[in-house]
């Protein structure tokens, strides 16, 4: 280190104050970073991204994030001129010159702005990568998670997966943003999605757990391959509780003696009430705050951890 | 006009030649148009446009075009500071300052960004708006609309009604990226996408009509009520040509004697094969043409048409 490197990091600190983006080749201000509203993946949603959050100084899961976003990017027939490795390296450089050790880090790869007059032929489109890293922020505030998340059975049906398939991570949040607004309107924090055969699919954001008769239950189908629902059935057999991954009523949903949701940006939250109806002590149950606790615990001991190099 | 007048806007016509935009109460470049990937109307597309086409120097239905951009927003619980004559006036501004006599013009509203930790709510972020025009561009070639397009069904279903409602102009194409490939690897065109009970709903950015004896039918759900696809009813009605807005099914489409599609960016375009089984003569049929002659020849003669000062 010499004497320039402090000096640098403090004015890379101040332009990336509030996150740092890769785009074009360099590293820019999140505020820099854009997409065309002549990109497909804006004016189509012709996207697919990941996110993978920084925890005490190193990503968690990393390259099970990786494999996924690359998943997604060959489902959706797209390319970026970088291999998993040279990936990794560019989202750590984003979090170090953030200078952040809690982030929320995500890759995204749009289709592209097509030539004017170009057939309207997706597959020769070029397509364009953004990384960006931004200061963690809890999803859902402290206040609401030790009282326990209040949601509601949607109205909205999940886009079915015949149509957009909810693996292929997406931004088509249409009938989350519904769901939202019916959550709002009702007094409740957030949502939870049916397919349109009546079964729980997953919520804005988040995969959806219920305890039931002492086993945690998540559902099977509609729903994002969680990285973190991973987690907490891998944390579940590390405890020694049942857990299955199955289809999920609405009723079983309802009537379960807790619920809790998982996010990348959140870990496991509980929730006290849906639909109105009062879990438990109209607080996060048992089940759940173990998990919950266990959860960050195994963080704290560097469970899955890719250490970074400030 | 002054002597600067004609400096100022060669000036112009250089820095908004491929399209002028406004955004933050600024006219820009086109290049310069972008949204934040912060923002809800990428990341989560929760978002709703229009588009309105400019031929020979006048808008084409600019009313209905506003009429339903503002019900769009309604419908999603969006607002912007404009009224609809205000809003015309920045579409023409656009239009004026790129100094184009056949353009795309679209107006576009976000959700917005939210502030960093703020609960996720959609109803408290402060929407965004756009609006851009760039230089026309037939969304199928001109070689194409002379040989008819050649189209498939898709496999791919339309994202339902009941999840994302089609009739408020969204960027939800999961499904219609996945029915171009369909197209692209049948060696077609485009393609046409069936709800999930078999019936027709519409294309990528387009509506469908078959001629079915005599008589044009178009679906009468799962798809935008298309400004062009009321020019076409209007069309009818004018030449008197029966026509029907009602169910279509997939077969009947296959078997009509003419197909046809409608769109903003584009007007009338018939087909000439479905699912590589040939029409007529291989060749756009005399009802499809007739209307999209009739079409054009009323833009001649002014109708609907809102000129523009430049």
């Amino acid at each position: 280190m010499n004497d320039q490197t402090p000096l640098r990091q403090s004015a890379d600190a101040n332009i990336f104050a509030n996150g740092c983006a890769y785009m074009d080749d360099t590293y820019v201000p999140i505020a820099e970073a854009k997409v065309s509203v002549l990109d497909w993946g804006f004016n189509k949603s012709d996207v697919t991204y990941d996110v993978v959050h920084v925890r005490d100084g190193g990503f968690f899961r990393l390259d099970d994030h990786l494999d996924r976003f690359f998943a997604s990017m060959a489902a959706l027939r797209m390319k970026v001129p970088y291999d998993k490795a040279e990936m990794a390296e560019i989202l750590t450089e984003c979090v170090r010159k953030a200078g952040l050790r809690n982030s929320y880090v995500a890759m995204v790869t749009t289709r592209g702005v097509p030539q004017p007059g170009a057939p309207r032929k997706p597959s020769i489109i070029p397509n364009r990568f953004i990384a960006y890293a931004i200061p963690w922020v809890d999803v859902i505030s402290e206040e609401i998670q030790e009282r326990g998340a209040h949601l509601i059975v949607a109205k909205t049906p999940r886009i079915p997966a015949a149509s957009v398939d909810p693996t292929v991570k997406n931004y088509h949040w249409g009938d989350m943003i519904r769901a939202l607004f019916e959550a709002e309107d009702a007094g409740a924090d957030t949502a939870v999605l049916l397919d349109l055969d009546g079964f729980v699919t997953e919520g804005p954001g988040f995969n959806v757990f219920a305890v039931i008769d002492g086993t945690v239950v998540s559902p099977d189908r509609g729903a994002l391959e969680g990285v973190t629902r991973q987690s907490v059935l891998d944390v579940c057999e590390k405890l020694g509780i049942p857990s299955e991954v199955r289809p999920m009523t609405a009723d079983e949903l309802r009537e379960a003696d807790e619920v809790f949701t998982s996010t990348t940006a959140g870990g496991v939250m509980p929730a006290s009430r849906i639909d109105g109806r009062i879990k438990g002590n109209d607080r996060p149950g048992p089940i759940s705050m173990r998990l919950k606790e266990t959860y960050w615990q195994l963080h704290g001991e560097g469970w899955h951890m890719t250490p970074i190099d400030y």
